[in-house]
């Protein structure tokens, strides 16, 4: 449930702002607006499972955006479910959809890549919590070099010889020198990753698919004492969140999705602290940077 | 749409802490914790039309009451589809439903009441929009009159001469003398009414139906140059919202459902007053006394 203070989960990726959106909770467009995400950017929209504190604010995008005029395609990854549901809510409303929704179904089977383009690749990894859910894993490629502007001047670099030396290769020039790549190039920030995952019990098992992740976000709904709520309710505890980054060794954890129970969440962050201490709370409105 | 300081449709009439929800947008149950409105005091739902704006917050508000507990029925007054709607969000959910929905269907055909409880009567009078839509009228019953306090001791009162006195009967004593009944009680406020009209082109025959309402909303989605606009998107302007309280002739016109293209709304409220003076704006979280 959202609390005065929480609104329910959705997060932002941002890279080089092309913008993947990470589950839509009630009022995630608000938020959006509030946060000045601009809605266009977004052109994919990933939904870990059909609980509503995690898409019921689907509908509310989905129609800001056809009354903004959107043209583009929206990629939604999702179990299929969610199809039905938003044709059916959109069948009524009469209004016209001015753009098309292409979908991409989840499948609960095993680990799959279900977006690969020029930045990135996405894969799903399947969850155990009371309905399908899966974790969204986004790794960055590799970049291409940076071409040093003052080389271009100085060697009079045609185009085909910049996309050469991006690519890593040296250079020769028209009087027969060969310039080599690292006097033409420099590299830029090394490929980063980021796992999103929410709502599950504790799996170790996929902890150790995600060994060396850059950035972890993990829930911990619950504290502790509430273990066995955690359980029967398929959730983790803080501590259950720490053990999962123990494993798979980020370079920061994030934890969030805490039960509405909870006003103050220190003790979420010491429980989780003393086991994984590169630990810090997912708040609203908060950016963490890869 | 919504904006960073203007959330979509919802409002909560008050009858003695019975609370009365009238449709609810997006981020309604974040508002009602927000304002502290007592969700299970609120068993009564209507929702003018299936738009957006006008109901994407009952699913989030239909599954906290379940996170709650919640036992009681819950009446929800809408036109037909909503129901499976909201059977197919919650079919796919998985969660057990708690409570009962217990649906009321509305009807374009003609004025009707659609509830009729002991504080009030509702009644649904069509309007022309884009899909079917209907205003709600909520009257007040006359009230008993109270009883004067001192009067109980001073007479020594049983509880059925206290009901007959609360009825308006004069008491005849034990020793045969007769009080007359004005010296025994007093009257409470007179019953008041309130209607609400949303989304609507201008019809002056639904006015002249709500003569001597006490509190009127009206839409004003637009301003008067956008008055083409707003016959095209069956809405009103300002100005026409103030020429139907001419009309029926409140004590006191809201206006609200302003487009998400006015940051002021100063405007709005000059166009209105010049055709009808008592009218304001009607504000996020503010509360209006009928």
């Amino acid at each position: 449930m959202p609390t005065s203070s929480r609104f329910t989960t959705s997060q932002v990726v941002n890279c080089n702002h092309h913008l993947y959106l990470i589950d839509c909770g009630e009022g995630t467009q608000i938020q959006l607006r509030k946060y000045k995400q601009k809605f266009s950017d977004i052109n994919h929209i990933f939904i870990s499972h059909l609980h509503g504190d995690h898409f019921y604010g689907l509908f509310g995008l989905l129609s800001s955006f056809n009354l903004f005029g959107r043209k583009q395609d929206l990629h939604i990854y999702s179990f299929p479910a969610l199809q039905s549901i938003i044709e059916s809510i959109f069948g009524f409303s009469k209004e016209k959809q001015l753009y098309k929704i292409v979908w991409h179904f989840l499948t609960n089977d095993r680990p799959r890549i279900i977006l690969d383009d020029k930045r990135l690749t996405v894969e799903s990894v399947p969850l155990v919590h009371r309905v399908e859910c899966c974790a969204f894993v986004f790794r960055e490629k590799e970049k291409p070099l940076n071409i040093n502007k003052e080389s271009i001047a100085e060697y009079s670099l045609s185009i085909s010889q910049i996309v050469k030396a991006k690519n890593g290769e040296d250079i020769v020039l028209d009087n027969g020198t060969t310039i080599l790549n690292h006097l033409l190039t420099h590299a830029l920030l090394p490929p980063e990753s980021y796992a999103f995952v929410t709502d599950t019990l504790y799996l170790p098992e996929v902890a150790g698919h995600l060994k060396n992740i850059g950035l972890l976000y993990h829930e911990a709904t619950f504290l502790e004492s509430e273990t066995e709520e955690a359980t029967a309710t398929k959730h983790c505890t803080a501590p259950q969140a720490a053990k999962f980054a123990q494993i798979c060794q980020p370079k920061k954890l994030i934890i969030g999705h805490f039960s509405s129970r909870y006003q103050d969440l220190e003790e979420h962050l010491l429980q989780a602290k003393s086991i994984f201490p590169n630990t810090v709370l997912g708040n609203e409105g908060e950016t963490y940077t890869v």
